[in-house]
């Protein structure tokens, strides 16, 4: 079932606010990064950083500020006015794994949906200096230059992408694993940057679970418009209901195979 | 057994051409990422590029240009006057799999050893602009920046780190598994990467087997001058002549703890 590409007229000023706001973000995140931030252990055993506090806090503040009828969802604070026909997802820092041990490859993810529907995304690498920004309709672009999805359709020669072996539950990683031998190379690491990967060519599925709303609504944008397909383990299309399992593929050729390996094991 | 501090008068020499080639061969890798560069496989079934080949004949050139006495271990061509007093060690691209699936934590490893004992280690990062240059006696730094490992000393306060799950054998699949139960975190990637954020303080324990020396000599400087230890599973000093198996520690509590939980899974 195609989205409309038609977006509503206010897209251009809502975007321009949202690379601001990304932009912001990484400042303070960087601030923050390699400096020994205090940890805490969430109730789901994830942890958290005062950087994802202060980094959201920050991002509350000034959308409330310019759009006091906006919705918000984010990682440390949850949902503020849901049901809002404008809904921000937020997830501050994405990789906090990554962000405690060194490692670059977190990330700032943003997302506005329209009446239930991504209508752009954004990933913001800070360390690296790089943003993935897309827009329903308007293609996806990494710094300004436009990124498409690898055209390559046998299983066979994919490269996939998932951020641990350690985040699947059993079931799920007998599924993952069943998917791996198929592939020409299985790769660990990368939380939202492998779907970045996935976007600008050089990973061509990225199969995960455990993911929550504010992890991947930011990414379905970012993904489709490069060409590539992203659902549930079921084929159906992402929401805020989704149960948090995520497969990207470059391809919708690519994402049957997979998803017939993945549900068949 | 304590390394002699004492370095050769010709130390400082050898130090700058070896940041300056460095530097070069920054350049050249980065001329290849994310540019699909040709992929072929070993017979070890690793993959190796353009990039690779290229990186390490400009090395050599430049090496043999300047020092036609020294010898030269390289990962693509071999070894080259092996038993010359002054031997270095050369790993073009260490992560080729990261290379090719545009993933930018992979590196350029240069050693210098003299009379088998390793002198200096670099570790450079292209994409990152990172390196990491240490010399016996005088230290780990990162960009100039003085490196020092944590003083985390209890195991399960640890964050361990891995290439991959899938670069080990089964039985050493098992030990790696024993000893990561036992820590606060273990996390996936990096390959060199994983030894400098050691280096950096944001790792404390790195565990691999299937390494080649090209791979391990040039971490072992790099290691100790940041205030590390670096052995193979045995707890012995690391050689051209050692099985592959590598842990690296941020400390010689935190290094006895994990190897006992290794080698008594």
């Amino acid at each position: 079932m195609p989205i409309s590409s038609v977006v509503p007229p206010w897209t251009d000023e809502v975007l321009d606010f949202a690379q601001d706001l990304a932009g912001q973000a990484r400042s303070i995140a960087l601030r923050w990064f390699r400096h020994q931030p205090g940890i805490e252990v969430k109730a789901d055993a994830s942890p958290v950083t005062v950087a994802d506090r202060g980094v959201e806090e920050f991002l509350r503040r000034e959308i409330a500020r310019r759009y006091p009828d906006h919705g918000v969802l984010g990682e440390e604070f949850g949902i503020q006015a849901g049901d809002a026909p404008i809904l921000w997802s937020i997830d501050p820092i994405d990789g906090t794994r990554s962000f405690i041990t060194g490692n670059p490859l977190w990330g700032c993810l943003l997302a506005v949906l329209h009446e239930r529907q991504p209508l752009l995304g954004i990933i913001d690498i800070p360390y690296t200096a790089e943003r993935w920004v897309a827009v329903r309709g308007r293609g996806c672009w990494l710094n300004g230059e436009r990124c498409r999805t690898r055209a390559v359709t046998d299983l066979a020669q994919a490269i996939l992408q998932a951020t641990s072996p350690d985040l699947f539950g059993e079931a799920d990683r007998r599924a993952f694993d069943h998917l791996g031998q198929a592939v020409y190379l299985r790769r660990f690491g990368g939380d939202c940057y492998a779907y970045a990967l996935l976007a600008s060519g050089h990973v061509d599925l990225v199969v995960e679970s455990g993911l929550m709303p504010y992890d991947y609504l930011p990414l379905i944008t970012v993904v489709q418009e490069a060409g590539g397909i992203i659902t549930d383990w079921q084929g159906r299309a992402l929401t805020a209901q989704s149960d948090g399992r995520v497969i990207a593929a470059a391809n919708a050729r690519l994402h049957e195979q997979a998803l017939h390996r993945l549900t068949g094991s």
